[in-house]
């Protein structure tokens, strides 16, 4: 029921996602209002067989606040897509409705299987010269510590290793520099745990913001805070540059003919990075799996978010993640040690 | 002596911002090797008068360490370009060269003013849909209380109206969401701080990484770590779409033809977002005013930094910011006692 359009999304999603990609004996459970659904898979031709709807008159709305909606959102179509999750009925869930309710009510329900982690870390699927970069946190954890960073590193990773298909994605911290002595501590003392090879993770160094965009590394890892913020002002800067580009390619009929003819060319450009194509944000550190669709996705975005949680579901990204984030306590002692055996080293890369 | 071109960016800068400006009244001090000073200065045909030569045989090099240039670069141009602001003979230093160690000497030289800030500020001049947005701190502050970033907002404030000609400028606080309870501790009470109205700041609350570009405020505050990676996002980004679209209209005989008819406006929209023309980013927070040109700028871009360093010099920037740098203690003060007495109100907004 979430996102600007509601149902004709979300069922036009399910066909999207389907006519790419077959069926694969996939089961779609669509949560909410029972008549507005079902007019929807008339309205599409659906076939029947492959949807199950479950009825509720309740929902979540778009500007409730997190805390609210924990404590009213019981039996709503949100609360009950995500139960589904946890009695083993649905393999993931994926939801264009309101963020942070979403947030809330998985961690109440799912639980985190990171216990550093405050909230769900968001993952942005970047568009690169390269392809994908992924792109942790986004979201909410707004202050992160080294041991944050490094449970985004081993989420980040196994999570694009399953979505975007690369074997050893390669991880990178975001940071102001490329020196080992550059940024915060936190920055750096993940750096440090990342580089000492302990985790198994293939490791790159750290990345700058103009790093991102160039595909330098496979999975980009940082606090919540910078990363919503370079996320936005990425996005920003875009629009700025369409709107510029806009206005040029239509300030004269000179340029509005150059424009036209060089259309079919500036379509493909555009493909490239429409947000419909990338969309679908995992909330990684749950014990189950829940993507987040832009509340503004049409039918093909949520397709695009229903491909990332069938892959993930599909995946061993769950149990790799586990085994990972259980060694890790282990692995930070065995580097801090490691370090104050020898601090000369470190001393020496000042 | 320092950036990628030496002497022929920098004596051409100076030719170009006499060009566009006039001479009014100005002399330019340059420090360096004075034989290929001299040759650039009558290559460009310049007035002899305009320019005084100090030469000097040392220079620091691009990539020495801020450190190592501390210590031995007494006597270069650098040292002695930013000694010549300390001894009263230059109104403001312009440099191309090394800019941790143009930080560094300029701080041993000059001291900072603001007392709490562990290294000056960089500000950058965003181009934005409404003109120029000031940006700070892009650079060294990797960690910024509440405290350094009203001291952003202060000295933000008055080096826009100084430079960008903005009477009243409006400043907001870079931040995950524009809600009161959003984001760290830092920024929320930088924000209770000038949303109290006790430093005569125009201030507009929090904003996200899209308003930058946007040109929602004039003036926009965030500690150098985030600033630092959002700059640099934002140009990744910017030279991603150019990447890509200039891939698209070469891709074919009739997107080439296309291009070429739209191209005189093609240029128009590039000089919008050419980073010469936005070239110079000063240091603030010093006793003197110093300015960063990037080190790969030309001439035209050399010289847009001359007038910004011209423009601060020729303002009561550095007064005005004494004077309110002055007041912040006892304003900090202020605010914490209103809330200590009445933590009701505050409560309220979480």
């Amino acid at each position: 029921m979430g996102g600007d359009h509601g149902p004709p999304a979300v069922v036009g999603g399910v066909r999207d996602y389907v006519r790419r990609h077959g069926a694969q004996n996939l089961k779609f459970l669509l949560h909410g209002d029972e008549a507005a659904i079902q007019a929807e898979i008339a309205r599409l031709h659906l076939d029947p067989a492959l949807i199950e709807v479950r009825h509720t008159d309740k929902v979540v709305a778009m500007d409730e606040k997190p805390a609210q909606a924990m404590r009213r959102g019981k039996g709503s179509s949100l609360w009950n897509a995500i139960d589904s999750v946890k009695q083993g009925e649905a393999g993931a869930v994926v939801s264009a409705g309101n963020t942070g309710a979403l947030m809330a009510i998985s961690k109440l329900i799912l639980r985190m299987s990171a216990e550093a982690l405050e909230r769900p870390a968001i993952v942005a699927g970047w568009p690169t010269l390269k392809g994908i970069t992924a792109v942790l946190d986004v979201g909410a954890n707004v202050e992160s510590d080294a041991r944050q960073l490094i449970q985004f590193a081993i989420m980040g990773e196994a999570y694009h290793a399953a979505v975007n298909g690369v074997e050893k994605p390669v991880i990178g911290v975001l940071n102001v520099g490329s020196e080992d002595m550059k940024g915060h501590e936190e920055v750096r003392e993940a750096h440090r745990i990342l580089r000492s090879g302990e985790l198994d993770l293939p490791y790159y160094g750290f990345v700058e913001g103009d790093d991102i965009a160039k595909g330098t590394v496979d999975v980009i890892v940082t606090d919540g805070f910078t990363g919503n913020i370079a996320l936005k002002t990425a996005e920003g800067t875009a629009r700025f540059i369409s709107t510029l580009l806009k206005e040029a390619l239509t300030s004269s009929v000179q340029s509005k003919i150059g424009a036209l003819i060089a259309l079919p060319a500036l379509k493909v450009m555009r493909r490239r990075i429409d947000p419909n194509a990338i969309n679908g944000g995992p909330l990684l550190g749950l014990n189950g799996i829940v993507v987040k669709s832009h509340g503004g996705a049409d039918a093909s975005g949520f397709g695009a978010a229903i491909r990332i949680a069938v892959d993930l579901a599909r995946s061993d990204y769950l149990e790799k993640v586990g085994v990972s984030l259980g060694r890790l306590g282990e692995v930070i002692e065995a580097v801090e040690a490691a370090q104050t055996a020898a601090p000369s080293t470190e001393e020496a890369t000042k």
